[in-house]
């Protein structure tokens, strides 16, 4: 899914940088593995797991300042990231501390959202129907009071808020109505009703919720 | 921003089908002209411009059983439409009429939401973060308040909306972080802040207001 735009950036790159859990292989990297040039230079930024932003952000501060160096130096740095850079993408953390400084483009990408729906084989909206993005850590009360008001929903970071999730969308009698969709795209992806879903999510996972969207009318 | 997924399956088409609005030459066919091969046949829906639904709808109905006809006969399509076709896409009229009968494959692109953010340089969302897409016909009162409980908004089809929305915003206070992006990755392409903003936007325009999203923390 990835764009010629960004194959051909990615191709040309002399040096390439991207996130990796720490200790985990990157998987923006591991997309786009075959584009990169043979003698390109990598800058891997370590992204620590855990809850406090504050481990996180210092890794993106030592990140940028590792492409600042390069750019500053004259060279192009092409920053991979996995989906849309601006749609939950780590690279936004990024663009917050080279934008005001150097010339940055940021290429669009396929986000997950319109992934899932497309692996799901259900239209996100049509005409003047609204979409909702709710992220699933959410509180119950607060998922609950958005889902009732929006039109097509879509929940992302699913992961281990899926039983919560359901028990949301089960009570608001939109069971048959919510498709779940995991890993979309991707070799071992799956897509069932949320009834059939299984309680432990992985965290590239998302529930579609369509009240709208006919698009026989 | 064709992904290389859609650029292949563009190349080896034998039957390649697209709307265009009746009497203009078709906007899909002319981001993927490129790679269309020289042989290959081409359906035409010519899509009327008519407020009625009825009419568009019967074009729909129309380029789906000629579609319909070629699939029948073991010969693929490949069915081209801008943007995601199943975030306020075309294809999703022809996918309602044809997905029952026949192994439809949806090949999801870069939407104008991410394409308008990314242009804007401008983060959608990050973390917990919720994003709302509205549609600028919506009436006044429906967009007040839906803008009012939102995070980061996405508003499509500003087209003649754009008096309207600019007053909406401009009351709720957010004009300084509301921005207007017209005809975003083309060539004439335009982005400046709202109040900058034409009057008479085009069809492919969006405004993107930024409550949240603060990609420093």
């Amino acid at each position: 899914m990835v764009t010629l735009k960004a194959a051909r950036l990615i191709r040309e790159a002399p040096v390439v940088a991207y996130p990796a859990l720490a200790g985990a292989e990157s998987f923006a990297r591991a997309i786009a593995a075959g584009l990169i040039a043979p003698g390109a230079r990598e800058i891997v930024i370590e992204v620590p797991m855990t809850q406090a932003r504050g481990p996180a952000q210092a890794a993106y501060e030592e990140g940028a300042a590792r492409i600042a160096e390069v750019l500053q130096r004259g060279q192009d740095v092409v920053c991979l990231c996995e989906g849309d850079p601006f749609f939950y993408g780590s690279f936004m953390y990024l663009h917050a501390r080279l934008a005001g400084r150097f010339a940055v483009e940021v290429v669009p990408g396929v986000s997950s959202l319109t992934a899932c729906a497309a692996r799901a084989g259900q239209p996100l909206a049509a005409r003047n129907e609204r979409v909702t993005v709710l992220p699933g850590p959410l509180p119950e009360a607060e998922l609950t009071r958005r889902i009732e008001g929006a039109e097509t929903v879509a929940i992302l970071k699913v992961g281990r808020h899926l039983p919560k999730l359901r028990s949301v969308i089960g009570r608001l009698g939109l069971m048959d109505r919510a498709v779940y969709v995991e890993r979309a795209t991707l070799g071992d992806e799956r897509v069932c009703g949320l009834a059939e879903a299984p309680d432990a999510a992985p965290y590239f996972s998302m529930i579609l919720v369509a009240k709208g969207a006919d698009p026989w009318l």
